[in-house]
């Protein structure tokens, strides 16, 4: 596919996964402060990257991309979640996100802490709606396999190791279970919540697995590149604060150079798993490579 | 059932879910602070009324305690993470909890507000995990009730109401509103995921929703007359903090006598919505009479 076909797609993506978030935060009966905030961390910003994710995976199995728009939008309100709560005073003390302030800069800390907390947790209720698929069976494993992504063993985890190795700098392969936690987890479960939906077999399924972890690592590696290499009004965040917090990167423990290699084993390793699905997965290679070139 | 029994039955059910929740916690693949943080959250305290609800509401269905188990601890650790979350300097700004320091004075408020995320995200990967039950379609529901019993609409809605009402005086129906969120909302959603545990028809879930409704009102009546009636020794955390905090309670709105008649309101209609049940729901009488009666 060209790279206009693919960046047609993905914003067609992002606007149906915006028009999706909007119309079901309208449906919440919750106080209208609550969903003032939660609608500042979810709407209006982001690629939808991960939204994207459960769309491609899923369309290998012909699934409509109707039939996965929900858990599309229900891991990325996971995804906000964890930048409403990253953000906070307490965490990151970030006051701009996507060009814009932050939930805690523009309301204040104690309600973006609840409006993460109700992002996170309507993600499950989303999940588990029979509007979002009608086989409670993939319901229950799709809200298994995204709360295993962003617990204690996943995302949040990751978080944890991230903050320690401000303190105390973590090694190469700390470095590399850190973000395979922290952003890897979410961005493999939306590969693994396309392949849910579209019921892949065991040999698929760990194919998929194995497809998401490269990309999740292409994601982070050229996260941290970008970090240093890009000014903050290309990111619509503040650039550099990996530098400027110490943070435990392989671009700050091994070099820009040794960091763009690993990306690109990441991007080889993903695409050769991609193989038994043939030119169908398409779209998966552009993105992996989407991932690797991107400038913001 | 006597007092004695109840008591009893009670303390049975708190050791057993602590014993679940530390072994559960045992498993996670997390790092170690993270796991030390949701221990000190989630173990070690608390009279697990909300898991005995579960407990007691599947019990009329002939449902063993073995298989209530896991989700009660689901539903705690739901109560857990939003008493870490409210502790937090940016929220309440408590330093004790159950005669403890609280989960960010023990560590500090990044580890304290991630602990709450993992807590919560784990509830949810709980209560999906097919040993919690064989059926997904009981799996899925368990997830869906939980999670609006818990969020936008439940009882990260009635924590924004709350919040509000210190700064502008909420009305009576504004109180009960708030209170039905914060408080009931999870205290119904115990009674409700025994009754999908122990497959209740549909005038079965009516009767014991409403059950729960009121025991939700009857707790939290109670528990605003104990802040003006205790010492912070019998309670295990700081008493007065209501009328400190300019809280917006029944109490303070209409006075104690007036409070004490709508908890016997409540505990009257929980009972009556008891009728259908014959004597095997004498155990949720009773803790209803509890939730009144409890001095701490």
């Amino acid at each position: 596919m060209t790279e206009d076909q693919f960046d047609s797609q993905l914003a067609d993506c992002a606007i149906e996964t915006e028009v999706f978030l909007a119309a079901h935060l309208a449906t919440l009966d919750a106080p209208e402060h609550l969903l003032a905030a939660m609608a500042h961390g979810a709407l209006d910003g982001g690629k939808r990257l991960r939204p994207f994710l459960v769309r491609l995976s899923a369309s290998l199995f012909a699934v409509p991309h109707e039939k996965s728009l929900a858990a599309g939008a229900a891991l990325e309100m996971i995804h906000c979640y964890s930048l409403v709560h990253d953000d906070l005073p307490d965490m990151d003390n970030d006051e701009l996100r996507r060009g814009k302030p932050t939930v805690w800069k523009a309301f204040d800390p104690a309600l973006a802490i609840l409006a993460g907390d109700a992002l996170l947790t309507e993600a499950f209720a989303l999940l588990s709606d029979p509007r979002t698929h009608p086989d409670p069976a993939i319901r229950a494993e799709l809200v298994l396999t995204l709360a295993h992504a962003a617990g204690p063993a996943g995302m949040v985890g990751g978080q944890v190791l991230d903050i320690e190795g401000e303190t105390s700098p973590l090694d190469e392969e700390a470095i590399f279970t850190m973000q395979a936690r922290k952003t890897g987890a979410l961005i493999r479960a939306g590969v693994e919540m396309g392949a849910i939906l579209g019921g892949a077999s065991p040999a698929q399924r760990s194919g998929l697995t194995r497809f998401g972890t490269a990309a999740g690592l292409a994601f982070q590696i050229a996260d941290d590149i970008l970090d240093v290499t890009a000014t903050s009004h290309a990111l619509g965040k503040t650039a550099g604060k990996d530098v400027a917090q110490n943070k435990s990167t392989i671009v700050a423990r091994k070099g820009l150079d040794a960091a763009r290699q690993v990306l690109d084993g990441a991007v080889a390793n993903g695409i050769d798993a991609l193989l038994p699905f043939g030119p169908s997965a398409d779209p998966l290679r552009a993105l992996i490579r989407h991932f690797a070139a991107r400038q913001s």
